[in-house]
């Protein structure tokens, strides 16, 4: 990549805030590149949730600017020999192990390249076996942003891991099965209906957890509607979510993520 | 206003610093204004809880340089008719839902004014009704940054809503009804409690919780008092807080924000 | 200290993310020296816990470029006599209270030297006798950012506070008597079992809690183990770690921190 000249790499983890594994990542990214911004998405990841880390990152990589290094590391099979890899998408760069995290944002760009890392002369001597965050992620990080290009690092390969796609299955009855990806921290409760399934949102009812959502929303706050009423809305992130105005759906539902939604119209 | 050569743009939110939502607001900033200092206040305002907000602003912004730039989102009303507004108050700029977010600030500010944003040209398009953080604050904090001045973005009002000014009451016995406006992480109790309504606090008698509590300290650690003594001090943000000293005042008290705190002399 | 072109300031404390405190400290950083890049190392030391803090910065300041200025605020003695002091150690600066935060680098360090802060100009006017953090650690980071030396805040120093060695203790049966020093996000429970004490590691016999540990791996993901075997390993930060895979090894063992653990061969 041709650097750009305030480079910006961001951080998505699940290492948490209280221990020492942001601030080293960090300080290894400032000591090979002083000039680069840094943005911590989350480093609340569930630990090791793959599947959570890989929905995070696909909610906000596209509002960071053209050029972005995004660090992903929720990383379970660290020290095996699972591969590191750096992944040009659409106009952004991701640095991680190759388990997934990237596989809805290739899902999701038309053109994407992976790279394996295997240049060893860009890790920092001895990585631990198991910290590659810290020795091998970030700084292939900061190299990409002083000027290194993807294929430096190592051969392209095409067999990356990848999750089972994030869309729907259709049923033979017609309806969609989807699930809860993702609770935030209002308790709604985010699926995985984007508008390519669901183009009809204000006409589809939805089953979970035994009870029937029949109500869409544009805004949160559009109704007097009953103060524990579900209702169905865009959310923004361009997910369909479900959630109650002034509470948490999750807690009136009792829902987790991965439980299934159902929507018919 | 003029743009700083090292603009900083603060952000307080109810986000939490589990979702994407902090970090898509950073990058629609970034990818405006690669060059500001984004600074978090705090992500962890109570959810929906403006008047917690407010107070969290106020405690902090004026140790930041002149022309930082703050957003505040905690935005019960989003997708509602709610105004958004940019404030321009002493040497600060705000920018947020037309809430009360700002008032506190604007009661201490000697001069202040307000602008709606209405100039949709700075927003986003087809901004998210749940997400003006992203769609609508930060491209315009981002446009502040570069120079935009609060004027551009729309009328000047002067109906902005406030919130019931932060000030304890005065009782007809004389005495001042107060309460507790925040509790910290160390479980010391901040009141409404400033040096002009209290300015003898040696002799000061403050109720709570039943208890009465009579000793006035200078420092946490400037006598050896029983453990568990309450004790009331000048807190660091200009506020009389109930403490002890190694241990936490809301726990030995059982407090609450909002419990009344009665001061007589 | 000559000012990198670039200049990193990081934070450790244990203020929590939920108050103004990081805020005012950043804030006030900024307003003296905006081209500074603030880096969090964690704000979640236990409250009040010296040992817990001065073990994070000991496991991550050498990952972060050379003359950057770590200040740590972990600080019961706020107000009191205790004094301030910045430390130059190795390649790295450090400024805080003298209450052995910076213990553990000073062991570590082959070359270092402590300055009391008595220059009250470099202070902020009548600094907060409960926030020093703010009032005279961070403007006196800033300074040092700019270019002032250490030897310009007071004078030098040798009998600054020290907690007692992190290092493992010799038994008359030649075992080791050590502790676990921190529990991280994971479960992981790192002792302070260095290299230079197990060189043997992969002969080493642990026992804590009860349980014998006499499995040494060299990767989290290394064998097929049953999940909840407990296992020893080299964690990322030169220290033993006590771990299972796939779990907790401290919910496991119901284990906390300063458990002894104790090593033989």
């Amino acid at each position: 990549m041709k650097a750009g000249a305030f480079p910006v790499i961001t951080l998505l983890t699940d290492f948490g805030t209280a221990d020492y594994f942001v601030a080293a990542v960090k300080g290894v990214i400032l000591t090979i590149n002083p000039q680069v911004s840094l943005v911590d998405i989350t480093h609340e990841v569930p630990a090791q949730d793959i599947e959570s880390g890989a929905f995070m990152l696909l909610t906000c990589y596209r509002d960071f600017p053209a050029k972005t290094i995004h660090v992903a590391v929720v990383d379970p099979g660290v020290g095996s020999e699972r591969r590191g890899i750096v992944v040009r998408a659409g106009l952004h760069y991701f640095v991680g192990p190759d388990n997934g995290l990237f596989s809805y944002i290739c899902d999701r760009e038309s053109s994407y390249e992976v790279f394996q890392l295997t240049e060893e002369k860009y890790f920092r001597p001895e990585p631990s076996p198991s910290f590659h965050g810290r020795d091998v992620f970030a700084p292939v990080a900061a190299a990409l942003s002083k000027g290194t290009r993807p294929e430096q690092f190592g051969p392209r390969i095409k067999d990356e891991v990848r999750l089972a796609p994030l869309a729907p299955l259709r049923e033979q009855d017609g309806s969609l099965r989807g699930r809860i990806i993702h609770i935030d921290r209002f308790g709604n409760c985010i699926t995985n209906f984007t508008r390519s399934e669901v183009p009809d949102s204000e006409r589809v009812k939805l089953l979970v957890r035994r009870k029937v959502i029949r109500q869409f929303r544009k805004f949160f706050a559009d109704e007097a509607g009953a103060k524990d009423e579900l209702f169905a809305i865009w959310g923004s992130a361009g997910f369909l979510e479900l959630s109650i105005n002034g509470g948490s759906a999750a807690n009136l539902l009792r829902a987790r993520r991965g439980d299934p939604v159902i929507a018919s119209v």
